[in-house]
């Protein structure tokens, strides 16, 4: 096999995925150039290490990576495409179908075009954030169509291997509609239900607990950016909002009848464990062990020298803190059989033990 | 103020809410007395300190509470009353209204009954995980109702003071109507979101992360408990469905208009500042910092000595693991203007960061 060099690589686009771009080529030896629409972005991402300012030779450059907002991926593909004739070009959008459509419309050769969604990303946008590692181990979707050329298809694939991503290859279509199953419709769920708390009494939502604030995190992401998201892919969107519309309507209608009721349940647990587990194994339902951790330096250092001094494995852990007091607590998942041994050895060691399960 | 002492108490019921409310008393200096259906949970929360199974003097019962599954709470209810003419009797259903309204059918005297509803538990139900500070800085509602005495209000609130609470005291169908809100809506949407995932091709499950993860959480729930919770509570549940399938429609008629779009997830983002904060405060927008973590014993106590050796303050952190390597990550929350800092000092300490942002 004979090693690809994607050297000269142009980035357009310099916030936090096109920078981290930048920065994971350069740090595997490719020449990296950068532009950005607001010329100081691209000036940020070169002090953090994404590459050079300096105007590639247009003839010279092997790959075009454009990594600009959604609503303005197609135009900018395809100005790429005219500019640089030798260069593969791809983009870094979160929906494949409308930007291929929309270059299709245009009529251009797109065999040097192969799109790709590494999936990873951030509510901080801007190039300060820049990291090389922030694709490591991350899903990248690498997107080919039926006029694509291998070439193309393969600097592609290895652009992602370059940051360290875990390659997976499908069409546009299939990638939209896959990610309107496992992202934007549970976006537009989290969406759905945190807005309905825009309406519920101060009072009222005391009551919340950790269930509601799970169900709702992402719900507080950029409105600008889903909005380009969920527009872009408004059609596979709009196929699962249906279903779910169907499923609403079940349970609506079900409220009267237990049985149905647990069959809707049931099915809902099933859907969570269909979900891949850590590892690539089955989820497991490990026991959780819970301490009260004052809220000061230094507490959990010594916390978790007293966890390892018990030793158990720590599968995962999170820390919560008191609405009202000063007062953090540690969960600590582990293997169910090691739940009671991490107990008791943490009460020996002066800690307090609190259950944190989800609450009823 | 007469300092109001419990003795005798009877739990009925001792699965772990039951078990660690006789935990907490019996650790308060009151006597507490334990019953079960199945005799031996009662003498497994007796050997966790929850108490005695020697039966009390009816007459002497001071106050009764009961703990056991939401459909058989009124029965066990109102056998109290009768058996234990001089106690208290109170109970620790997650829904209100329903049982109430059951007590009055049955025409009984209702003045020695207050509801109440601590809002800790867990998918761990048997007596073993049974713990004192189950309830500490928990949210625990007492729901008096018109014709609850005084003195049995007193005592109920005594109890969740005794259990180490926050006491929240409304009335049962304005809890019902609360816990409508900000619990069984939210479980039904994880479960409606969690259940549409068994359709979805396991190769596209492969595109799931983190987001998809979160809103399906508490649908993992057991399905048992969570049919008697929400038929009991159906008719606060079926208003809120019916909200929810308004905005479902609104926002599946919008699809095509990007600013309805807009406005919708904007009302979503606005929701989850709605909710209260940790310590009573605003939610703030923290600063993420990632490193790898070798999951190997030992990393974590180093980790955590070199991130207070780089004097930030913890706001939260997370540990997750890939997929498919044996590596963990740990996401270490901070203030904004201390992320740059610790992530520098992490580098320098010779930890590598990666970016840990819900992807899109």
């Amino acid at each position: 096999m004979i090693a690809i060099d994607l050297s000269p690589t142009l980035v357009i686009g310099t916030g936090l995925v096109g920078a981290s771009i930048g920065c994971a080529l350069t740090r595997a030896g490719v020449t990296v150039h950068l532009s950005d629409q607001v010329s100081s972005h691209a000036r940020v991402a070169a002090s953090r290490g994404a590459g050079t300012i300096a105007r590639p030779d247009p003839d010279a450059v092997r790959l075009v990576v454009v990594a600009v907002p959604p609503a303005a991926l197609a135009g900018a593909i395809e100005r790429a495409l005219e500019k640089y004739p030798h260069a593969t070009v791809t983009d870094v959008g979160s929906v494949k179908g409308t930007v291929l459509a929309a270059l299709r419309r245009e009529g251009a050769d797109l065999s040097r075009y192969v799109g790709s969604h590494p999936m990873a990303g951030s509510q901080r946008v801007g190039p300060l954030t820049a990291n090389p590692g922030l694709f490591i181990d991350r899903t990248w979707v690498v997107t080919p169509h039926d006029t694509s050329s291998a070439h193309a298809v393969l600097d592609v694939q290895e652009l992602a291997r370059l940051c360290g991503a875990r390659r997976v290859t499908m069409g546009a279509a299939h990638h939209d509609e896959a990610v309107a199953q496992v992202s934007h419709l549970p976006h537009l769920v989290s969406v759905l239900m945190a807005g309905r708390l825009t309406e519920v009494p101060a009072e009222h939502l005391r009551l919340a607990g950790q269930g509601v604030r799970d169900v709702t995190r992402i719900a507080g992401s950029d409105p600008g950016l889903w909005r380009q998201i969920i527009t872009a892919n408004r059609e596979a969107v709009r196929i699962e909002l249906a279903a779910l519309q169907a499923d609403l309507a079940e349970l609506a209608a079900a409220l009267d009848d237990a049985d149905a009721v647990t069959a809707l349940l049931e099915r809902g647990r099933e859907g969570t464990r269909a979900l891949p587990g850590k590892h690539g194994l089955a989820p497991v339902d490990y026991a959780r062990v819970v301490v009260v951790i004052p809220d000061e330096p230094g507490s959990l250092a010594k916390l978790f020298r007293d966890i390892e001094a018990a030793g158990v494995n720590i599968e995962d852990l999170s820390i919560d803190h008191d609405l009202e007091r000063e007062v953090g607590f540690l969960a600590v998942q582990v293997a169910p059989d090691q739940a009671d041994a991490l107990g008791r050895a943490m009460q020996a060691a002066g800690w307090t033990l609190r259950d944190r399960e989800p609450q009823l």
